[in-house]
């Protein structure tokens, strides 16, 4: 499951792509095409045939939007990206104007006549996406014109990979902890009170999760690329050829829903249009296709399945805390090992260190599959926040720096996302100090108490206090949501300045700050935790919630610096170490418990 | 300047008053009249002839609306009048629905037939509120429409106190730091920024700001009540009666606006309308007069004036210190005395108490006004957050009681606000506990660190925490702005849930964590603080604001529970307390010395 992406092979292809297009371009009467990296699901991951911003581009970021007029090129993505996209788009066929959000507009007003036509696959962009930019463009004199069918797809042709085919398959209660028609009945209850008729879902974390299915369409998130129609009374329907539903799957859908295939999704809206249903769509999540083949019966609402998701059930509950116990033994048998490594003198280097990981989580013959790529990065690279290492960019361990390892496991029972920051040799004071800081704002998030309808923003300033006392600060938000064998980044809450969702008992989410220091080392410590449900402190008058901590590894006391702690920290990082040696001990190998009683010791 | 609100003797009157409003909603064809409590001007203080509300009501709060129908009478208040407004309006004549903002247009609705004219008086209310309700009361088939005269005005008749005549004062450059006529050239700036050829002003602390002059026409803000307009090229124009410039104001204001009469500003409205200029005008604070009579002329943008009024130069900034020196030292001859009278178990109750401080402050000679009204709250008073005592509310201070007073003054150097909570007697250990649990919540706030761009909501956390970590909070923001010789609230800044503004350098703010048990007592501690430029702290990356404490006096050494601080916080506090010995000891007569020298000893 290890990926490195080094430059494509097909970059000297390009040139030649570009200029198929526009040839399309001048055949369809379009100004320019704008094409985004996301898929009709408008998901993080995308499957090969849906890489189409890599194929015509060669950059292999996770998002950013291509703009392809008659003359020109633009290739819009943000601040983690813009090195990369430089690095990997180096032809000199494309601008990098800025952020697809602020720039796209201008760009395209600036290189195109009044009156020009923009072109755009309507199932690739978001409701809210084209309403936004149509208003901009149309201050410029331009439209935006959805094409019939998608101008790459036909450039790329045959040398297209084929639509993923991976099974469905059941996801059981056992894991779920809820029906699937429960869940149903949950949303149709929603819609009632909504006053609405229909639910149009397009998201397959969302589907996945309601229909308990699972599959295996795209890299690290164990989904079905489906669509779905919920009524409020009657039988949902699941989009999703015929061919990726085995036996076994097909006995638990037919409880649940009718299974139609793909094609049939086109009729069924047209139907619901026509009987002037009023139909569910998030806008901002959406495809535009829906909202234009609806028109009148289109409702904008948020996906139902999106704040049910988030707050974890009993079993879900349970099973994430079994998933961390066996993340954790293989995390500790990884950490014993590597010490042993480095301590002997063996060469280690960033991508061995991803290998050796996987190892330990494959061992346990649970691992689904790796929740992301691996972020492995040693001095310098540690500083670099979305690093993924390639056989380039790859650095031996060694002496005196910081090792940075942020990764995560999919296990039917849950999703993980663990970052550790290991001293290598021995680290420098400021190291030190630094670290102590970041795990300061780390146990600040930990130990907090809050009342309902706080928000994930009123926690953030609480991981970064620490650092704001010594000057310093990371660029990146505390914390995400994180979804049961599913999706490792899942909405609605966050832990940053923008998280206004407010945060609810069951929902899981990282506890991640960080310090990086560009062009030396970075540091992050990452534990998942659960929000605990409301309960009276004692003497308190009102009811707090506050956070379990479920993930269980070591937290590098080499790095620790005592004097920095109050007593209250040093109890909290004594306390989960203890519950660490107590939970993982029994897991792990001889050499890896006795490395654990000293990787745990009370400071 | 202390004040009293005992139930307004005029009760009685109220239904004959009702009856005459009625009689004249009939003439007029219209279903109802609504009535805010807001001026012209849209301030927190009205002067005695916009005291409608409450004449028309008895209602004396400082926000509300009242909604009368030919048969029905709604009075719709926010949380902390409820109370007051039911003993208020004891008569039967009035409903109490709610929130002005949820329940006034579902109430008309409900009272009114479809088709139904509510009217209001279009320099009553803003901009943006009209706009709100008209869309929410058309959804119900009424019809929102400005009266041509204020009815409750015509009623009132011969008995409305005359407009407020105080003179126009000049405010003058060592108190204000910066000239009016650069002042005015920053604004023209901001105009031709935005494209606008003029801009329209209608909040008195704006224009006072501006203008560096300041008045007497309502209770504790030294505002003048005028409208002003600034063009973007060429001279200001204040609208103002000639009879309230004295030579010296005239002298001042010759040298930086025209100075019209009031009843001037329609023609030079209707002027500007006709020429096709584009007025700015601020909808949140504007009356709704103005974007009628202006029609397509007005621009909707913020007044220019409130974020540069938010951020003090450095004149303002020397006067805050100094008229906090002077606030201190009132502050300390009035705890001294406070303890010494208590001690002697001479009779000391909630008003005398706050004879004894505006004693203290006008003893200072510079006192201009106290900028509110007192708090004063003893025992269960001082639970009750807006607590104003009254003849029948007021209490005796009584032994194992704490005693919460909130007051501020208006010196030509800056504005005043400070809170102080007191043990009269031997306070219980679950006070002690609780005032120790708020102070470390003020001390959070008061050594905070924070980079360029946090906002109020970023801060407000810290003041909660260790009361959440108890199951304890408070249900007011943590801080406001404050003007230099203007309102004691002001924006936009504020440290509280909602606080969006992003808090810059030269910003005065209140510090005032609080905890308040109904029935028991109640606990604030306020300070200023004045924000202080980033600076990069040694050995930091990043530069990070913080604050400079402005107020000056003892907090209460006997409610302490030093076992819950941490060394740092101690060593917060007896900094604090050194700096207040020093500053204010010289101040102060012998006996408050020494009094002094105890309270503010090492802890």
């Amino acid at each position: 499951m290890f990926q490195t992406f080094d430059s494509p092979s097909d970059a000297p292809a390009i040139p030649d792509r570009l200029k198929q297009l526009r040839t399309l371009l001048a055949t369809e009467g379009l100004a320019a095409l704008i094409l985004p990296r996301g898929d009709e699901h408008q998901g993080e991951y995308v499957a090969p045939c849906s890489e189409r911003l890599r194929w015509l581009t060669g950059f292999s970021g996770s998002a950013g939007i291509a703009a392809i007029t008659r003359r020109h090129a633009g290739l819009f993505v943000d601040g983690r990206y813009t090195v990369q996209a430089r690095a990997e788009c180096r032809g000199g066929q494309f601008e990098f104007p800025g952020l697809a959000r602020t720039a796209l507009a201008p760009w395209l007003r600036e290189k195109i006549k009044s009156g020009g036509i923009v072109g755009f696959d309507p199932w690739l962009h978001t409701v809210s996406e084209v309403e936004r930019l149509r208003g901009l463009l149309a201050a410029g004199g331009l439209t935006l014109k959805p094409t019939r069918r998608n101008l790459v797809d036909a450039v790329w042709g045959k040398d297209r990979p084929g639509a993923p085919d991976g099974p469905v398959v059941v996801h059981p209660l056992k894991y779920a902890g809820r029906r699937a028609e429960q869940k149903i009945a949950d949303v149709q209850k929603k819609l009632k009170e909504g006053g609405q008729d229909a639910l149009v879902l397009t998201a397959p974390d969302s589907i996945c999760w309601l229909f308990n299915i699972r599959g295996s369409d795209v890299a690290h998130n164990p989904v079905v690329l489906a669509f779905a129609i919920v009524p409020a009374n009657g039988r949902a329907e699941l989009f999703v050829a015929a061919e990726k539903i085995n036996r076994e799957a097909r006995a638990h859908l037919d409880g649940v829903a009718k299974v139609s295939p793909p094609a049939e999704l086109k009729t069924r809206i047209a139907a619901l249009k026509k009987a002037q249903r009023r139909v569910r769509l998030d806008p901002d999540r959406a495809a535009w296709w829906f909202s234009r083949a609806l028109g009148k019966s289109a409702v904008h609402g948020a996906d139902p399945c999106v704040p049910m998701k988030a707050i974890k059930n009993t079993t879900e509950i349970k099973g994430a805390r079994l998933a961390h116990v066996r993340d954790g033994a293989a995390m500790a048998r990884f950490l014993a090992w590597l010490d042993r490594a480095v301590a002997s003198g063996e060469r280690v280097d960033e991508i061995t260190a991803v290998q050796a990981l996987e190892e330990q989580r494959a061992a346990s013959r649970a691992l689904r599959e790796i929740s992301f790529d691996t972020i492995s990065g040693s001095g310098p690279n540690g500083a670099i926040v979305h690093y993924r290492v390639t056989e380039a960019s790859n650095r031996r361990l060694q002496p005196g720096e910081l090792f940075l390892i942020d990764s995560g496991a999919q296990y039917l029972e849950g999703t993980t996302d663990i970052t550790r920051t290991v001293a290598i040799g021995t680290p420098s004071p400021e190291m030190r100090e630094r670290f102590t800081l970041v795990l300061k704002g780390h146990i600040a998030i930990a130990t907090a108490r809050f009342p309902k309808g706080t928000r994930g923003l009123d926690l953030d300033p609480f991981a970064r206090r620490a650092l704001w006392e010594h000057g310093l600060d990371y660029d990146h938000g505390t914390g995400h949501g994180v979804g049961s064998y599913l999706s490792v980044h899942e909405g609605p809450q966050s832990i940053s300045r923008a998280g206004m969702a407010v945060i609810e008992p069951g929902m899981i989410i990282s506890n991640e700050p960080g310090y990086y220091k560009e062009g030396a080392y970075g540091i992050r410590i990452e534990n998942l935790v659960l929000v605990t449900a409301p309960a009276k402190p004692d003497g308190g008058d009102r009811d707090m919630m506050g956070f379990e901590t479920l993930t269980l590894a070591p937290i590098d006391r080499r790095l620790i610096e005592k004097n920095l702690l109050t007593p209250s920290e040093i109890s909290w990082l004594n306390t989960y170490h203890a519950a660490v040696r107590e939970t993982i001990g029994p897991e792990v190998d001889a050499a890896t418990h006795s490395w654990l009683e000293a990787a745990t010791k009370p400071l």
